[in-house]
């Protein structure tokens, strides 16, 4: 286990009904917020009534801000930045999901950046940022007690990741409830998201990390399980609480302890959503399958571990390599059952933009840390995803 | 699943040598301390001299209190409030076990309490107190990041805890090597505690909570699986490091999310400990099984999924309860092969108290919440640890 400082101040309120609380967790803070949001479909299921209500209660002061797009804009992020300082705005409220949540954090630390907001994504490095408080509707990018944020510029379609605590919200709302609207396709992305980052964590050369290890199977297992519940089931409360209870423990940096995580697939997956706009979560389903059978073999017993533990995947002795081919082939095959593509051709992504993808991918320098990967590597992640 | 509230705001600090970053994480707080210690096992492992320089260097004064006994002692609690009072403390460090963090937290909360300080423990409600801090020498009571604090009182010898977001300390430093030189029995009484503190938010009638009952079970197989290890080589630092990870995960109130633990176990063992002046966690070897065998009926299920998940019993499909008893049984064998007592007769508590410690146990009323339990059931208990 290696050293490590850990620390999560975000306040969590879990459950039904709890975003009515909004107004009340909003005054410790401020009188004056902006509203950030997406295109309105948080105004189609009355999410957007009970906030309103809620703050109004308050008396607090709302500008509005929605339009945030998936795959958030630095366009808008930069008008959230003026608006703020033009009204003298020191909360964000975002309410949505993680892209709204990113976007309403980029706006948080760029109001307090005398520069432009873009350097901070140059530079990554972010001292201070305003407040931010999280209403979630989309269990996914886990983004609602994390210090990441993932913005897009227009200009050049690059898609990049900063991260500081200061950046955690100060509160998250979850309510299940919210998320019964949720489509399969929405739910499936989302849940393959939340996967992810379960497995950049998991897949890790520190050694040994077992008691993360076992927590991070746990929340694998119990997400897996739920899945098909929510995707047959969509009101069913229980089963959606697990799956949004299991995307906030898979991103809150609690199961990063002691161990360095890969993140490959995530840089490597952001040509993908950054410039063909589909949802990350579909991305990442299609990656991480090649990218494991890229890299198995730096680590195979990992990769054993990870067929038993969480698939099942009874452990061959004689033949290893057996069991830890056919843990990838479960996980190709759950998001394959969940609807998820599983090829770049799905996509619409043809080959020929490979390299370009790979070259942009890797133009900082190497992606990932179970196995480092350059262009060449990247290249050939892309294909085996063909 | 409940709904519910989290927020732990501890700064863990873990690994190699931290505690040597003492002074810095002091100095966000203040120039003067209360250094609050037990019998001065920290001076014979060198760590007392690492504080202090690391102390030093930053220029903060120290005003000293050692002397915390294991199940901490209200008489030194009124000695420490006096103390910060005289000398205008505002910050105390505790360097040791569960006992002088508790100690440490009864006086941080008794400093602006403006009555007796046993007051807050007899009405249970904490608003403010001063701020903590931790540097940890042994893995068990999970104070280092939790809101509770248990003090004994001599007058009587009544032990009673009492828990408050305001009493977690800004900060623990966790140092896997300070743990080297704990005795095999020290070691295991501390697992036992970090056992049921898993145990008691484990064994839950809130029904559905699959992730967090699956990321109790992990901790547990995981702290299982390192016990041995750490028995015999108390030097394995991967081991040591798993084992502390795991007490301090055990009881940072995260594994509680949704659900609502029973705590019967320890209250019904704060009569031998507070009053015979035993191990707390020698005493929940005894208690916990007993417990379990006259509570199981009430969600024999529960029971199997323990007995499955924790400990590997195949489930009977034709008599479930004898796989319900078997994880029982393991667990009982678990604790005897460490060196723990399994029965009261082991720890000299003779059958003529028992009556006595069950009327003291419940005189507040019922304990627990897996099944309510009157004083005519913890005289059960008892007797069934006999």
């Amino acid at each position: 286990m290696k050293n490590f400082i850990f620390q999560n101040c975000t306040k969590i309120l879990f459950g039904k009904g709890l975003e009515r609380e909004v107004g009340k967790e909003v005054k410790n803070y401020t009188d004056k917020i902006l509203l950030h949001y997406g295109s309105g479909s948080i105004k189609r299921i009355g999410l957007y009534n009970r906030v309103i209500q809620s703050l109004e209660k308050e008396n607090i002061e709302v500008i509005e801000l929605p339009g945030v797009q998936s795959n958030p804009r630095l366009d808008l992020v930069r008008k959230g930045i003026d608006l703020c300082r033009r009204e003298k705005i020191e909360f964000i409220l975002a309410v949505g999901g993680g892209s709204v949540i990113d976007s309403a954090k980029a706006i948080a630390a760029g109001v307090l950046h005398s520069g432009d907001v873009w350097e901070l994504f140059e530079n990554g490095e972010i001292k201070e940022a305003l407040s931010v408080g999280v209403i979630l509707t989309i269990p996914a990018a886990g983004s609602e007690s994390s210090g990441a944020s993932v913005i897009t510029r227009e200009e050049g379609w690059y898609k990049r990741p900063v991260e500081s605590d200061v950046l955690r919200p100060k509160f998250a709302i979850l309510n299940p409830e919210v998320t019964f609207s949720l489509t399969p396709y929405q739910t499936a992305v989302g849940i393959a998201d939340i996967s992810a980052h379960l497995m950049e964590r998991y897949f890790t050369q520190v050694f040994p990390v077992d008691l993360t290890d076992r927590l991070i199977e746990a929340t694998l297992r119990s997400l897996i399980y739920h899945t098909s519940i929510v995707l047959r089931e969509p009101h069913n409360y229980d089963a959606r609480a697990e799956v949004m209870w299991a995307g906030t423990v898979a991103h809150n940096d609690f199961l990063s302890c002691g161990r360095i995580a890969d993140w490959a697939s995530h840089m490597i997956e952001h040509e993908l959503s950054g410039i063909y706009d589909i949802p990350h979560g579909a991305g990442l389903a299609v990656i991480f399958p090649a990218w494991m059978r890229y890299v198995y073999k730096e680590n195979m017993n990992k990769f054993i571990q990870f067929a038993y533990r969480v698939w099942g995947v009874e452990t061959d002795f004689n033949f290893p390599e057996r069991a830890a081919l056919e843990g990838i082939q479960r996980l190709k095959g759950f998001y394959k059952e969940n609807g998820l593509p599983i090829s770049l051709k799905e996509l619409n992504i043809s080959e020929e933009r490979f390299d370009k993808m790979a070259t942009k991918c890797t133009e900082k320098g190497p992606v990932g840390h179970f196995k480092k990967l350059y262009k060449k590597d990247v290249l050939k992640i892309y294909q085996l995803a063909g």
